[in-house]
């Protein structure tokens, strides 16, 4: 496995595109679309939220079936809560590209993202989408682009693509991704693209989907499912020639696990890191717990606490505040036995305040990426999370978004 | 019942004080004592943290023994996570107060707020005592310099008073609290103290408190109990003469619970709008539950949302948040159903944006306090909660807290 400089576009068989179609009042891209040149293996994962978006919903239908063709998201609008119009929007957009595409409008898959409660502009995506198409490219630059106009309040761009050699054939597995990975990062909706050369049995798709998400998407700040339009999707359209992967247990499974969990993490940490407002991308482990479950709670405790995050900010070790997050995550163990470093740096011991030098403390804080490990002792199991600190620009931003 | 001005020295049998020891390093008090001509009935609700403070565990132990004398609160310091040497520091002012009072240690309360995981400085505190005791007053203006002793990031004092005729004789019931009722309020630790002339069996006393805090400090923000060192004391000394009310079929249980409760209302609605860096008080409410619980759940979710929060600080009408968090909450609704008001402004029905007038929005988010209610058309339970809106100055504290 090698990680290449790619877009969604570097499997064979995908073209993409990203235009301006009037969404955002900023005139930034607000529409992106993914072609594939056949059919492909289509898996989803979804927000678990009890709302759903009105284009997530009609995508989840379409995921069922395990097969799909092509894509269109928005961003500039969430096309959420806005009544039977919304479901109806979202279906004119997979028509629109269906007769295009030459498929059905079942094989299309649709995302939007950004203001709740506000109609979509139909007008603007339905000429977008025909600029949109013309635009289509297999160029890595295309894909690209479809990046630019999936993103909200993201910072930079978040891709990364993976080669794979099998048999003496070459497979690429990419993806893209957009979000800020603020407090509930899943709120600002987190959308992700899987594109792959591969043919996957949709099945087997959806179960590395969802193993490399939960390992990654997941494991940013909160516990995922949040927002209303959170979705991401693999698609998988065998393009490289390679034989269908249909079974877990086939060594190839797990080399396309590898491949799809190192593109997710790479993905995860670039939204983490990309928070509104975030000034540092924090990780946060917990380790000797007694159950998977105990360490998540604490990790999730831990990585979301607004005073860890603002002292992360400060670069201020005051490592109290994350024993009393871990304290009051829900999880029983004995404080006498927990330990915590920042970074290398053991700041507390068996539940107590350890003499250390804040010169030191300060080096570490001081950097863009900070590690915070607990050690709780009270067994094996072991999580981890990643979030980001907690400035000014994070209020700035949410205090005025729909303005 | 009659609200009055006054302090927790306002009912009869209780002096008070507080001084400047130096453990704060503005100067500012940081030694406060509570003094009862005699033993008092007591009791207490204490953090649920797995971490406790050393201070307050001291005092879960006196409080099961029902009765207690004198209290003594430092600020600016935990006394937490600083090993053995915690307990022997709450011993030792627990001794120091009760050599003068006269009374057994075990009839001392003792509470500590401020940094975790440095050690007490005893020297400072025991001079704090020998003055705090030399200023013991059962004026008014004593309580409100005990409560100002007890601030940490608090920007206004907390306290409330109401008097009771009880067969033409007088008792008074008065409290202060101490806390910020930002997103995690109770990790920036909340404490409380009720005092009452009146004479109350124990566990009665335990059970009205335990109500009264439920509808008060527990509905701040999050669902409590989850700092190191939150508590919330309350005493009853009997110097009104008036006799024990020894049962909750007492009518007079029922009026105490009314005046503990009005008390603690006011208290906690305090604690919210002087949330760290608060500019507003928000009420959640939610109505049309199916259960206690999931209204609960509702304006849990609500309330601790970030981005709601970061809305209200900008005064913008993003309701989409609000019905996003309620989506979030863990509970099963259909949103269809979820109507949504900012103070009486409807501006979500059955799930979808209602056209609202943006300028009557404004004015109603332009105010100081601001009422969100959420109707979920499930059943007949209801829940509120009170917290505050997330401004850049909450950064600004919580950046850099230990310095």
């Amino acid at each position: 496995m090698k990680i290449i400089d790619g877009s969604i576009t570097s499997p064979s068989g995908y073209r993409a595109s990203g235009v301006a179609c009037g969404l955002k009042k900023n005139g930034n891209r607000d529409l992106a679309m993914i072609v594939s040149t056949t059919e492909a293996s289509a898996a989803g994962i979804f927000t678990k939220n009890v709302v759903k978006g009105h284009s997530l919903q009609r995508t989840m239908s379409v995921i069922r079936q395990g097969y799909a063709q092509a894509v269109i998201i928005n961003s500039g609008n969430a096309n959420a809560c806005v009544g039977p119009q919304g479901l109806a929007d979202a279906d004119k957009m997979a028509h629109l590209l269906a007769k295009r595409v030459g498929c059905a409008d079942s094989q299309i898959i649709t995302g939007s993202t950004g203001v709740i409660g506000q109609p979509l502009n139909m007008e603007a995506v339905t000429n977008g989408i025909e600029i949109a198409w013309n635009k289509l490219s297999s160029e890595i630059e295309a894909g690209h682009e479809a990046e630019l106009a999936i993103m909200t309040t993201d910072l930079v761009p978040k891709e990364a693509a993976v080669e794979l050699e099998i048999n003496g054939q070459r497979a690429v597995v990419a993806g893209m991704a957009k979000g800020s990975g603020m407090i509930h990062p899943n709120m600002a909706t987190m959308i992700g693209i899987i594109t792959t050369d591969l043919k996957v049995d949709p099945k087997l798709l959806r179960a590395l989907l969802k193993t490399a998400a939960d390992r990654s998407f997941n494991r940013v700040s909160v516990d995922g499912d949040t927002s209303v339009c959170d979705m991401v999707i693999a698609l998988a359209n065998g393009a490289s020639g390679i034989p269908e992967i249909s079974s877990a247990e086939d060594e190839l499974a797990a080399l396309l696990l590898e491949a799809m969990e190192t593109i997710c993490v790479k993905l995860a940490k670039m939204i983490a890191a990309d928070g509104e407002g975030a000034t540092k991308l924090i990780e946060v482990n917990c380790r000797g717990a007694r159950t998977a479950e105990d360490a998540h709670q604490v990790v999730l405790a831990v990585g979301k606490s607004p005073l860890v995050k603002t002292a992360m900010f400060g670069e201020d070790a005051n490592w109290g505040r994350i024993l009393t997050a871990a304290g009051y995550s829900g999880v029983d163990f004995d404080p006498d036995k927990c330990n915590i470093w920042l970074g290398d740096l053991m700041v507390c011991q068996n539940g107590c305040a350890l003499p250390f030098d804040e010169d030191e403390a300060s080096r570490i804080l001081n950097h863009k990426e900070i590690t915070i490990n607990i050690e709780l002792g009270e067994g094996e199991a072991s999580d981890r999370l990643w979030t980001c600190d907690f400035s000014y620009d994070y209020v700035k931003i949410n205090g005025s978004y729909r303005t």
